[in-house]
């Protein structure tokens, strides 16, 4: 496939996600908190990759179903992402002032409304999936299906569980399952949602089902190896000091429990593996591997 | 009606709660975050009123549904509710050591574990309710419209905006306009959700959620100005002030706003509207009529 029908997918996928986001937050100049929508809006707006909803979109293509009628979900992904990056940030988390090189939203509006602007996008979510406004021409077991996916990849037993890991685990000896079972909560959940989502939204059967789930899993991990590499190298240019070395900071990645060539390895066998379950959709998933290689040899 | 039929109806109610709340929160002994799950339940535990899930319940009830199959519903208001009292106490917002006679869950579990968990209790409320294996023989647009009204109630343009409005015009001039606005999102928004509920998940038609929905918002307006009332009593006592001269604590209420008399009187009207609106259920709302007398008489 060229090259060109790749960028020209994602960047349809991008400008809807981009354009459609804003549009399913709250608006309302004369409510009494209309700051609050301010607050959710700028923990929204663009900066980060938007790989969530894309994957929605583009499994919602692959399996044949509308992509339109799938924004809304898109975006209800992207705001459950944006909430736990205002939560992470807070003080008593990561104490972040500075998030996508903008000042954090505790930073710029305060503590106690960054917490309920976190609050209100996660709640945001639900109402955006389950209002009728925006379910129109979606089977009802459809729309449950997807909400549930999100419900139940985004809480106790899937990321807000995987952020406990590493709390609890902070300062701690860790090995490669703990960090596992602590990524596939915290990034890999969302991922591999994202992508069931956009399969349950087409009417996709089990068969696909479970091999978009598998792939977003893989994919998940392979994303957060990498990210660990990118900000080992980021940190080792920092400090002239070779790459990997920089374990002491308090949590364990990929690499500081294996170092920068496995991981290295990790990822790309994680890339195969997320590739290898795309079989099933045979050349309609031709998007998808170019998009999996990029996210294996991105530079930031 | 007696009030043995009372008695007895509230207490299933609410025995089915207590029984049934923490079958509905997460366990797994051998998960890496059973904290988590430990701080949930903490935060659940026995101690309220839980009188969103009781009204939920018994609006089923009353409209001739399966009170079995409200239960994951009712539940999952109680979840919005606790997620919301352990968000609320955490030091950026009210900073409360205690909750309910014990250590608040910050004060327990430390401030970063508590913002996780209200996260996951919010989340939890969804999965709950969107799980396949709690919706088994409710048709899919009632679950749709019920989780829709939950989602609908708890965020922006209700609870957590009523919060907002709450802390922006803390130690500010303010009016009964606005602190009606606050109130109708902070407390009457989930009060009226769970009425509203109950009647979706019991097939209920338009006229009958609107009555349930207006008698909601009545009682949930009535319920914080006696919480008001109590509030300014136990203050004056404990001070050996009368009562309602406590307006300096920064935040206003009904009776700092009123006094106590206008206060009380107000608080009569909107139980006797909430009776009204009753009138559409007859004689089957009986306990809902004494329920909400109760509601208003009741001390603390």
């Amino acid at each position: 496939m060229g090259n060109q029908l790749y960028n020209q997918v994602l960047n349809i996928h991008l400008a809807a996600v981009e354009e459609t986001l804003p549009k399913y937050l709250p608006k309302d100049d004369q409510a009494l908190q209309k700051l609050l929508y301010e607050i959710m809006a700028y923990a929204c707006e663009a900066g980060g990759k938007r790989i969530r909803p894309i994957l929605t979109l583009e499994f919602c293509r692959v399996c044949g179903g509308d992509t339109a009628r799938a924004l809304p979900f898109a975006c209800a992904i992207e705001m459950v992402h944006s909430y736990s990056l205002v939560h992470d940030d807070l003080p008593c988390m990561d104490n972040s002032p500075v998030r996508r090189g903008r000042p954090s939203a505790h930073a710029a509006y305060g503590e106690d409304m960054a917490l309920l602007a976190g609050d209100a996008l996660l709640n945001r979510a639900f109402e955006v999936m389950l209002d009728p406004a925006n379910r129109s021409g979606l089977p009802s077991e459809s729309v449950l299906r997807a909400a549930f996916e999100l419900a139940d990849a985004s809480g106790a037993g899937g990321m807000v569980g995987g952020q406990v890991i590493d709390i609890l685990y902070e300062n701690k000896p860790i090995d490669i399952d703990v960090l596992e079972k602590l990524q596939l909560g915290k990034t890999a959940a969302l991922i591999e949602a994202a992508c069931v989502i956009g399969c349950h939204l087409a009417g996709a059967g089990e068969e696909k089902v479970s091999a978009a789930r598998e792939y977003g899993r893989q994919l998940g991990l392979a994303f957060q190896i990498v990210d660990d590499i990118l900000d080992a190298t980021a940190t080792a240019e920092q400090l002239g000091k070779p790459v990997g070395s920089d374990a002491e900071h308090g949590k364990a990645t990929y690499v500081s429990l294996l170092g920068i060539e496995a991981a290295e390895k990790l990822a790309e066998e994680r890339t195969e593996n997320a590739i290898r379950s795309l079989e099933v959709f045979k050349d309609k998933a031709d998007v998808l591997r170019e998009f999996t290689y990029a996210l294996l040899k991105r530079k930031k």
